[in-house]
């Protein structure tokens, strides 16, 4: 057990971080982040701060000396430097678990192994295997990179008329690349739903949420999801396995479709807090935040009963403008993340109604 | 109005600094700490820290500069600091509060002219006053310092066998001293309100809740006090006509005695976040310390109302060793304040249980 007065190493320095590092210091820890952005929203919380690029040796072994144990935010941290870390000090959740989720075909491929259902996929590698893939899996079509894409970055939508050949190039630019090809899916919602898993293996979950996507990013989380009980059920115990297959300590959170027919298929997942777990800072006795903590610092894990609806709207680019008339509403949260740049498509903050408070009025 | 983004000045690094920027970054706010002590407990959750005494005129001249409001967690900060503050940037509270608030014989005068009663009590300024106060007020009796006293340091009780002469040089030292004789008080309970206030005048006010003290120092707060609506709603109303006379900007907690004949006394009085109105971190949509941000800052005052009932336990000293089994508690919501050193009737914590979540147990 790593005990409150210790220091937690954050890897990535965003406002998942900056909340991680909220929770932590209710707890009692310190909290030292490793970024490259100087004023990070985390360092802004944060008891210590190095600003260095992932690639730094030095700059790695100097935190690794400082900090506890490890953890991240930003899942597309170099592996490299996971590996140097966990020589020096724990790091939750690790190289392993980092390998399969930051790579859509590892992912796909991890999570069809325990004989849970993607959207139907294939790896490509080349403009021909792109063409074939369109021809096994029809069209529409999603063509994703396999790592690094994050809010619709790094996907082209195959058409009837589109050109796989165009777009294997629009995507990669001309180097090589790893990608899939996702077939359709007529889905009636997306959902997901966040676990945490402790060293000692046990594991907690919270309440299956639905999403609702704006121009690829996440606009608002709705709480309880409405769906089914049984579907709902049935998606906890996909990621609570996922979770477990996976051995992931920290957290790990599981993006879904339902379809029209009441399949559940996994997207994707992050090992790391979600946006779509935001909801717990105002709902739960224990946050996505506070649970992350207690996971990779081996405290029980916390309760994560949902005593209220509610639905988190994200503050994104100039809705961030909002904050005045949302500060002044009873029934509603808000967060914001000192970013000082109010840019197209960067989340700036958000807000959490809950029911009872002026949910209703969101309809 | 201060809008998120800014910077707030917070004087004293204490764990009321440290729960007030955690409330603040929430809120998008940057904290910047000016405090004697390194590595202060807000310190480790601040954007900025100044480390200068508060005699350090150019530490406060480049501390005024780089903030856009200024708050303070301890009410002894010297009041030539918040003058020289306040000549460049809004001091909230400001020093005529303080003025007010920092000495007994200030605070007792300032409650009695508006009608409001204390314990029966005297101004003393030498042994011969103390001598001539007992025989007015009776014994037993208590001989405070004016200034600087708090959790009982200060005080000297004056028993049917104490000799007053010697209770003044005890206390004193053999300096000049300003204090004050309280008549003994045969209460019932002890309560406390605490009030927010705004520029523009508004107030909201949290509910009356019932403080046990051991040794001096505050052992527990239950929420909601167990006395006569009536009575509550009295002390409700004693407080907000003190904050309203002060014009405070900020928070002003009231601590009072309820007789047993049911009348209310105020007993003494702090223009900064209070150690009975912790609970409110777990209980209210917005808790004192948020409050206070939106007070100095100028935002819309927030809900106070009680959703659940609570009580409230303060870690001291070696209690904090009751960590394990508290962070394992369903019902309980550990605070942890980042102290490193242990020393008994050190403040290093405290718990929060909620009604329905395990506060039966605590009788």
């Amino acid at each position: 057990m790593i005990p409150p007065g210790a220091t937690l190493g954050m890897l990535g320095g965003g406002q998942l971080g900056r909340m991680t590092a909220l929770a932590a210091a209710r707890l009692g820890y310190r909290t030292h982040v490793f970024t490259p952005e100087p004023d990070s929203p985390c360092a802004q919380v944060c008891a210590e701060a190095t600003v260095a690029e992932f690639t730094d040796h030095a700059a790695l072994a100097a935190f690794a000396a400082a900090v506890d144990v490890v953890t991240l935010e930003w899942e597309n941290v170099p592996p490299e430097a996971l590996v140097m870390l966990a020589e020096h000090v724990p790091v939750r959740p690790g190289a392993g678990v980092l390998t399969v989720t930051r790579d859509r075909i590892h992912e796909k491929a991890f999570v069809n192994r325990l004989g849970i259902k993607t959207a139907p996929w294939r790896p490509v590698h080349s403009a021909a295997d792109v063409d074939r893939a369109v021809g096994a899996l029809g069209r529409p079509a999603v063509l994703k990179a396999a790592r690094l894409g994050y809010d619709g970055k790094g996907q082209v939508l195959l058409r009837a008329d589109s050109d796989p050949t165009a777009a294997w190039h629009h995507l990669g630019g001309g180097n090589p690349l790893d990608a899939v090809v996702e077939g359709f899916v007529d889905y009636a919602c997306e959902i997901s739903v966040i676990v945490a898993r402790s060293p000692d293996g046990s594991q907690r979950g919270y309440p299956t949420v639905e999403n609702q996507h704006e121009h690829h990013i996440l606009a608002r989380t709705i709480v309880p999801a409405r769906i089914a009980p049984a579907i709902a059920a049935e998606a906890e115990n996909i990621a609570a396995r996922i979770a477990e297959a996976l051995g992931v300590v920290g957290l790990l959170a599981v993006e879904m479709f339902v379809t029209r027919d009441g399949q559940v298929l996994v997207n994707e997942m992050a090992p790391r807090p979600h946006n779509s777990g935001h909801w717990t800072l105002d709902a739960c006795a224990t946050s996505q935040f506070e649970q992350l903590v207690r996971a990779v610092c081996g405290l029980p894990l916390g309760p994560t009963d949902r005593p209220c609806d509610a639905v988190m709207e994200n503050l994104i680019g100039d809705q961030v403008g909002r904050w005045p008339e949302l500060v002044a509403a009873p029934g509603a949260r808000l967060h914001l993340y000192g970013k000082r740049e109010v840019r197209a498509g960067r989340k700036l903050g958000h807000v959490t109604w809950l029911k009872g408070f002026g949910v209703e009025a969101l309809g």
